[in-house]
C-alpha cells in the first residue's frame, strides 16, 4: 500500500521506494552457475546457497562477501512506559548504551565472535518519546528526522548490515504497531519482554489497546502509524533498512522490535524487504507470527529474547560461512571428484 | 538396554560404560551463579545459556572455553553400494578424502570460518563393508578395532569435538541401522541421500528391507547391529562419541549417518549421550524421526543434505558466541546497570 503525498516530511521518503534498485541477476547468475560445479550434491548445502545467492544479488557484485559486517544498535526511550509496563527502569536504556560503548553487553561478545564492529546510535534519551496511550509518539517532521538519522548507519559502508535496538518499553510499541497493521486483539500482540510480571502484563495490554483505540483512524499510512505509535529507534531502522537498500547492503535483523520496523516498510511496498533476513525467531510470543505477516522465515530459533541485533549479529557467521563455501570450495574439475552418475 | 556380556571384542567397549563421568554439577553451576549477574534479563540468551552450562559441565571445567575447536570427518566404504542405491559412485570416498585434505571441500571452509582444525580419518577406503543385504558387514573383532580406532579423535585433546562422515551409500546404511533400531518400514527411513533417483530410490528401500529382515533376530544388541548393519565410518564415530566422553570433551554432531552412530550409544545407555549436542536438523527426511528418537532438538535447520560434520562444524560458531557471552559480558556492578525492579 504505497501513499502518494506531496510536500510533507514524508514524502522524501515515500519517495526513496521509487529509486529502489532490484536484485543484480548478473551476480545471482554467477553464483548458480559456480555453485553447481562446486564438490557436492547440488542443493546439499541448503539455505547457504540461498545466502550466497542473496548476498551477491543485493551487493550487485561478485563474488558474495562478508568482510565488512557491522551491527548498529539504535536506542531510544518511550513516554509510555510511564503506563508500568515494564520490568525495567527507563534509565536502563542510557545505562546500556553505556555498556555497548564499553565493550559489556551480549552483543559485543557476539560481534567480536564473528569479527563484526558495532556502532550504537542514541536517539534523544533524555526526551522520551510522547505517551502513545495519551498522543502520538512524535510529530511527522521528527519521525522523518529520525528515519533520516538512521540511513547514516551505513556511514561506514558495510558490506553487510545488522539492525537491533535497545530501548525499555518498545515491546509495548512493537506490540501496539503490530496491532495497528495487522488488527487482532491487543492480547496476541503483547508478551512478556524483558520479563514483567502478570500485573504489568496486564497493563501493558491495556496500554497497547488504548494507545490503538486512540489513534485508530490513521493506521492505513505506515509512516502516520509509525509517528504515532512508534518510537524513534524504530523510525531510525526503518532509515536503516531503506538507506541499505539503496546502498546495495544486505541486511539481516531480527527480535520483535526491528521486525515492527521492518513491516512499516512491507507496508508500504513488501518488495523493500527482499534485500533482508529475517535472523533468529525471538522467544517473544507475538514475533513468530510477526514473521509470518512478512512471509519470511528465520535462519535460527535459540530462544533468545534479548534485543540489541543479538540474534542477527550471531547469523553473522552463517552468512560469512556461506560466502566462504561459495568462494572457497573446489569445483569438481579442480578436485578430480566424479560427478554424479 | 546395557548388554553384559564378557570375553568377546565388544566387552572392552562395554566396559567403558561403566566408567562415564557425570556432568560437572560444580562447574555447572558456577555457570547458572555468573549468568544471574550478567547484564541480560535472566533467560534472555535461550539456548545460548544452556550451551555455556552444557559446556562447562562437560568440559569438567570453569570457565566454559572453545579454543581447540576441531572437526573430525570418518570416511568408510559400503558394499551395499553393488545393489545400485547411490547416486555417486563409490570412488567418490576415496576422491573426497583428498578433497578435504587439500582444503577443497565444504567442511574446510567452514572449519576455517571459525577457526576450527580439521582431521580426516580413512577407514581402508579400498576394503568396502561387506553388502548388508547378503552377510554382516564386518566381523566383530575388526568392528571392536574400528571403534577403537575413532577414539583417536580426541588424540589432539580438543576442547569442542564434530564428527562427521563421508561414505558413498552410508545414508542406505544409515537407514538399515535405524529400521533395525526402531523398526517401522524401510520406507520411512531411506531417504534421497545425495539424490538418487527414484529408481535407485526404489532399489534403496528394498535393500534395507532385505538388510534388516537378514540381520532381525541380531537388532536387540546395539553393537551386533552395529557390526552387521552398519558401517567403519558409524563405528569409528561410536569410538569418538565414547572417548569425547570420558576424556570430557563436549560433542556437536549432525546429519543422519552420525546420528546413526550416536544411536547405537543412546540404545546402550541414553545418558551416553548427554556430552552432545545435535548441530542440525538435515534435509535428509528421516533425520528428523531419529531425532526425536534421541530426544534431541538440533540447533540449527537450514536445510543442510551434506554430511561431512557440516553442520556439526558451522554450530561452533554458536557454541564459541555461547562461551564468549558467558566470559565476556560485563555484569549489572560492573556496568552500572539498574537490574530488574
Amino acid at each position: 500500500m504505497k501513499t502518494n503525498r506531496s510536500d510533507t516530511p514524508f514524502s522524501d521518503i515515500l519517495a526513496l521506494f521509487d529509486s529502489f534498485p532490484l536484485i543484480d541477476q548478473e551476480s545471482v547468475e554467477k553464483v548458480q552457475a559456480r555453485d553447481g560445479m562446486l564438490t557436492k550434491p547440488p542443493g546439499s548445502l541448503g539455505r547457504l546457497e540461498e545466502i550466497a545467492e542473496w548476498l551477491a544479488g543485493w551487493q550487485a557484485s561478485y563474488p558474495p562477501k562478508v568482510d565488512r559486517p557491522i551491527t548498529v544498535v539504535f536506542a531510544g526511550n518511550h513516554g509510555v512506559v510511564g503506563q508500568g509496563v515494564t520490568a525495567y527502569p527507563a534509565e536502563v536504556t542510557a545505562q546500556m548504551v553505556t555498556n555497548f560503548q564499553t565493550g559489556g553487553a551480549a552483543v559485543n561478545q557476539i560481534c567480536e565472535t564473528f569479527g563484526a564492529g558495532l556502532k550504537v546510535f542514541e536517539l534523544a534519551l533524555e526526551i522520551p518519546t510522547k505517551d502513545i496511550t495519551q498522543e502520538p509518539a512524535m510529530d511527522e517532521e521528527s519521525c522523518a528526522a529520525t528515519i533520516a538519522f538512521g540511513m547514516e548507519a551505513i556511514a561506514d559502508k558495510p558490506d553487510l548490515l545488522c539492525i537491533g535496538e535497545m530501548g525499555i518499553g518498545n515491546t509495548t510499541i512493537a506490540a501496539a504497531m503490530c496491532c495497528g497493521l495487522y488488527g487482532g486483539k491487543a492480547a496476541d500482540w503483547v508478551g512478556p519482554g524483558t520479563g514483567v510480571d502478570d500485573a504489568g502484563l496486564a497493563r501493558k495490554i491495556e496500554a497497547v489497546e488504548r494507545a490503538v483505540a486512540l489513534h485508530k483512524d490513521h493506521c492505513k499510512d505506515p509512516l502516520e502509524l509509525l509517528r504515532r505509535l512508534g518510537g524513534r529507534e524504530i523510525a531510525a531502522m526503518v532509515g536503516a533498512i531503506l538507506a541499505a537498500r539503496i546502498g546495495n547492503i544486505p541486511v539481516l535483523f531480527d527480535g520483535y522490535i526491528a521486525t515492527a520496523a521492518a513491516a512499516i516498510i512491507h507496508a508500504i511496498s513488501p518488495a523493500g524487504l527482499d534485500h533482508c533476513l529475517a535472523a533468529h525467531c525471538s522467544a517473544e510470543p507475538a514475533h513468530a507470527a510477526l514473521l509470518e505477516k512478512l512471509d519470511m522465515e528465520p535462519l535460527l530459533n535459540l530462544r533468545m529474547r534479548l534485543g540489541e541485533g543479538s540474534g542477527a549479529s550471531l547469523a553473522i557467521g552463517i552468512v560469512q560461512a556461506s560466502a566462504n563455501l561459495h568462494n572457497g570450495m573446489a569445483t569438481f574439475d579442480q578436485a578430480g571428484v566424479s560427478d554424479k552418475d
